[in-house]
C-alpha cells in the first residue's frame, strides 16, 4: 500500500483539518486537494457518491469517508509513534464517547449559538454552557483530552479550539472564556501552540475573515452547515 | 476482568437489542437489567450521567455507553470465534460507514415515515426509498452485510429487520416489500431466522402490540424518540 495518499478537503472545514492533523501526527506524506464546495469535482462525487462531501481520504486508490472514520482508519493503517486512540478497550470506548458527544451535541450548540437570534439563541447558548462545563470537567488534571499527547478527542475538538472562537468573534458573542473555562482555555492554548497543529490548521485571521464575510449569507439561508 | 457483565436496557429498544445480540454472538454470559424508561433507576443515571440513556454495558464495574461504541468494545474485549468488525482497516472503515449511514439517515427516515402525516410523511417516505435502495445495492451478492456471517452493519440494521416492519405495520404503511427490495427482504429473512438473533430480539407480536398501543401517544407528542 505504498500508493500516494490524497486528501480531498476544504480550507475552511474543521472536518478536513481533523484528517490533515491526524496524517501529520502520524508523519504520513499526502497530497492536499482543495475542493470548491460550490462546484464539487467529479472525483469527489465518484469517491463519495452517497454524501458527496469532504473530507475523503484516498489511499491505494480506495476512498475512506467521514472524518471520524478516517481518523480510526489512519490509526489502524499507520502504526507510527503517535497513537490517536488509546490501546485499552475501555479507554478507547471513553474516547469514542467524548468524540461522539462533541459531534452530536457540542458542535451544533456552539455553531447555532453564533447563527441564531433571540430565544433560539438563548437556548443554544444555555446548551453550549452545559456542554462546555462537561468538557471542562473531563479535562481536569490533563494537558490534552488524550492525556500527555494529542488524541482522537483533541482532534475532534479542533472545531472548539479554533472555529468556535473565530465564528463567535465574528458574530460578537462570547462562548468560551478564561473566567468560566480556565481548563478549556489552557487546553486551547496548549493545542494551538503545538507545532503539528499549527501546520494543520488554517490561519486564524484568514478563517475569521472567511466567516465574517459569510455572516450575511449564513443568516439569510437560515440553514447553516459547517 | 472476570466480573459479571450487566446490560441495562429496555425490551422495546433496538439499541439494547444490538448489544444483546453482540454479547450472544460472542458467547459472553450477562445479566439483563430491564429499565423502566419512564422512571429510570439511580444506577442508570449514575452510569450514564451525561445522557441518562440505555443501553449501558457494565463490565468490571465500569460503564460503557452508546450502542455502537459498546459493539466496538465487545469486539475488542472478547475475541471469541465471531468477529463483529472485519480485521482489514479498509473493510472496517466501510462497515463503519454503513453503520453511521444507518444511524444518521435510515433510522430517522423510516421512523418518521411512520409517525408523520401529509407532505412531511411524503418527504420521509421519499428519503426512505432512496436510502433503502442504497442498502439493497450494498447487499448484492451477500448473505449478510458482514458477508457470510453477521457483522456490525447487520447488528446496526436490526431496527430495519424488525422495528421498521412492526412499526410501519402498526401505522398501516408499507416501507419495505418483496417487490422493491428483494435482496433486503431476503436479508431480513436470513437474519431473523438465525438462532442467535431469535434469542436476542423481542417477540414480533409483542413489539407490534407495544407500538400499536403507543401510536396515539407518539402522534400526540410530535417529538418521537425511538
Amino acid at each position: 500500500m505504498g500508493e500516494k495518499v490524497k486528501l480531498f478537503g476544504s480550507y475552511a472545514s474543521p472536518f478536513s483539518s481533523r484528517v490533515e492533523l491526524a496524517l501529520k501526527l502520524k508523519g504520513v506524506p499526502f497530497e492536499n486537494i482543495e475542493e470548491d464546495l460550490a462546484n464539487k469535482s467529479a472525483l469527489l462525487v465518484q469517491y463519495n457518491p452517497v454524501h458527496k462531501k469532504i473530507p475523503v481520504l484516498l489511499h491505494g486508490g480506495r476512498p475512506v469517508i467521514e472524518s471520524l472514520i478516517i481518523l480510526e482508519y489512519i490509526d489502524e493503517t499507520w502504526d507510527g509513534n503517535h497513537a490517536i486512540l488509546p490501546k485499552d478497550p475501555f479507554e478507547r470506548a471513553l474516547a469514542r464517547f467524548w468524540v461522539k458527544f462533541i459531534d452530536d451535541k457540542v458542535l451544533g450548540a456552539l455553531w447555532m449559538s453564533c447563527w441564531s437570534e433571540g430565544e433560539k439563541q438563548k437556548n443554544f447558548m444555555e446548551q453550549s454552557k452545559e456542554y462546555l462545563e462537561l468538557l471542562e470537567n473531563e479535562l481536569k488534571g490533563k494537558k490534552f483530552f488524550g492525556g500527555d499527547t494529542i488524541g482522537i478527542v483533541d482532534i475532534a475538538a479542533t472545531f472548539i479550539a479554533l472555529w468556535a472562537i473565530m465564528v463567535s468573534r465574528s458574530c460578537s458573542i462570547s462562548l468560551i472564556n478564561e473566567e468560566k473555562h480556565p481548563i478549556l482555555c489552557n487546553w486551547i492554548e496548549e493545542f494551538l501552540s503545538s507545532e503539528v497543529v499549527k501546520k494543520s490548521l488554517p490561519e486564524k485571521e484568514k478563517l475569521f475573515a472567511y466567516f465574517h464575510a459569510k455572516k450575511e449569507v449564513i443568516f439569510a439561508t437560515k440553514a447553516p452547515a459547517y
